[in-house]
């Protein structure tokens, strides 16, 4: 199913070390105009409903597919914890891959422009993200301290200029804002034109949206905490798929001292989904994401949580306990939350071995 | 001693409600850049140092001018707390005004332009960053919600986008960064070129390095705790004097449910201070911080602290019981904290009187 690719770009960051994972109903005409850029990678196409439909690859991109059925083939009963018709299959991809980082972007986005005209390299800019230290433990005011022609400024302790490693880089969008149902019903025409040239940390106890859209992280340091949960076919909510990937990353990257970064790079994000079809899909999550919130800025994980997997299956029971009673639906998320790590480590027998040592004094 | 002022640019904000607090020890030239934007406003100048030396100020500019004499005078014995040949004797202007609002700015900040070439009013964006809510239960990654042309992302709780009342606005500095001695050491010509077009709350629990070169805050909300601590003369140590109020400050917004935002506006930091003088001054700041942080990152305030008095109070105690190990200087400290307390009140009988009101939730 592979085919090879054509060399392109001066050597390109990361070749064999990043797998890009798109989930798509569609042909893949998007990848056009990233061909500059994303030629020279590896891609994982998750194909996202009917599995009879061929999805079309433009030339000369190297890449595995995988519909439904291989799914329901790799993974057997634990296909399970995929969704099914929702962009959040795309996680089946992070499970599937061998690398070591994944940048994941929706086929609707394409390739902005800095303030200056100049085309932007978002996976050049993620693998930098990727690359530097976060600064969890203390803001600093002049953004990204890693960055050149920046510092960490007067008053930062000095103890804390080492940083920790990064384990996620959430880009931004220019035109289309990822608003939320309401929202986009209220403010239709509203555009993202701004153009903020930073990146920063987000400090440790603090959570965040993060979207699926735009986004890098290091599969080995936090991966098997990128799960998309249950939404789509069967399910009874949608468009929450990355938010709740993102609560549970935040939380265990807090407990184990890992970074999360957010900012640059844009993607140009050309067209807004349906606020009709989406408030449908959102609306009981708008209602639940109001217990959920309180409920991840509480979460304690114990100290005896030293991988991201022992943190993961602690969540699933703190889900199950506290957030089953909100609605059935989280305890058969919990259940699910289980099944992907039980999927995940049979894909990946050599990490589920590997313990992440717990940095000193970073947990809560 | 006041000039009245001509009237200038049309209908400037907050005009008869805030003070522009300026420390100096020279001739105040540096106003006529800023003439268009501040002329409008009433100046409280804190003269540093030797309170013979005559400090100009160009004509039209209504103010009022302190020199240590008059402190003395004002406070009595209680002048102790106001620190000497050191620019932290600015927080006695935040003690005198009369107004809701302050803004305080060094006299070698000059006027920045934004990335199209147009003079940046430092001030009005100040005011604007004043005037809206702060979001520091939750980070939008849009960055302000409140701004034109933004709003909150999809995944944003609905109960958290009210937001919190903006007790502190910290401005940012185009040119020279406001780096530590060892740092400027390092990178002599480092300049910060970076136009970063945002404004963002810093998170609940999350400390910053405050900087009072480019400073607005509210008065009534705030004020009691932006006590410039013990620096210059006499003192073991100086440069941590807006650092020690940014820590107090954060503390007590976190505890009192108000905001805290950073960004812009910038102003152009003309010339970097001596660096050597600066490590005299900082050395035991860089030592003692590695204590600090973790006192600040710590202190639990109880919920019968109801005001900034009370909080302050509280953790004037606080410092005292933890810090005084550390160095004596703190246990000085910790009594010029009540001292402090103890002449705002006596300068401002009816604001001693108002307590605030817990809002709900907000306490830790």
């Amino acid at each position: 199913m592979a085919t090879a690719s054509a060399s392109v770009a001066p050597t390109p960051l990361l070749k064999d070390e990043l797998d890009i994972v798109i989930p798509t109903i569609r042909n893949l005409d998007f990848l056009e105009q990233w061909r500059p850029f994303f030629q020279s990678y590896h891609l994982i196409i998750v194909q996202d409903g009917d599995p009879s439909k061929v999805i079309k690859v433009p030339e000369g991109f190297d890449y595995e597919l995988y519909n439904r059925n291989d799914i329901n083939k790799i993974l057997g009963p634990k296909a399970s914890c995929i969704s099914f018709e929702d962009s959040a299959c795309r996680c089946f991809g992070y499970m599937v891959s061998k690398k070591k980082y994944i940048y994941t972007i929706d086929d609707d986005c394409f390739v902005a422009k800095d303030p200056t005209g100049k085309e932007i390299n978002a996976l050049e800019q993620h693998i930098k993200n990727l690359l530097s230290p976060s600064s969890p433990f203390f803001f600093n005011t002049l953004y990204d301290p890693y960055r050149e022609g920046a510092d960490f400024v007067r008053g930062y302790p000095f103890s804390l200029r080492e940083g920790v490693p990064t384990a996620v880089s959430h880009g931004l969008w220019l035109n289309i804002p990822d608003y939320d149902a309401p929202t986009q019903l209220v403010k239709p025409l509203e555009r993202n034109t701004r153009y903020v040239d930073a990146v920063m940390t987000i400090p440790k106890g603090t959570l965040f949206p993060m979207c699926g859209m735009n986004l890098a992280f290091d599969r080995e340091l936090i991966g098997p905490a990128m799960y998309f949960g249950l939404m789509g076919d069967g399910q009874p909510i949608g468009r929450y798929d990355d938010m709740w990937a993102g609560w549970c990353t935040k939380v265990i990257c807090d407990h184990l001292g890992l970074g999360v970064k957010t900012g640059l790079p844009y993607i140009w994000h050309s067209k807004a989904s349906n606020p009709f079809v989406n408030l449908k899909k959102e609306y009981k999550g708008i209602y639940w994401q109001e217990e959920l919130i309180p409920f991840f800025q509480s979460v304690a994980l114990p100290k005896d949580c030293t991988s991201v997997q022992k943190c993961y299956l602690e969540l699933s029971k703190q889900v199950k306990a506290k957030l089953g009673k909100v609605d059935d639906y989280f305890n058969k998320l919990a259940d699910a939350m289980i099944t992907w790590i039980e999927a995940w480590d049979e894909l990946n027998p050599s990490a589920a071995a590997a313990a992440v040592k717990l940095p000193n004094g970073s947990s809560k």
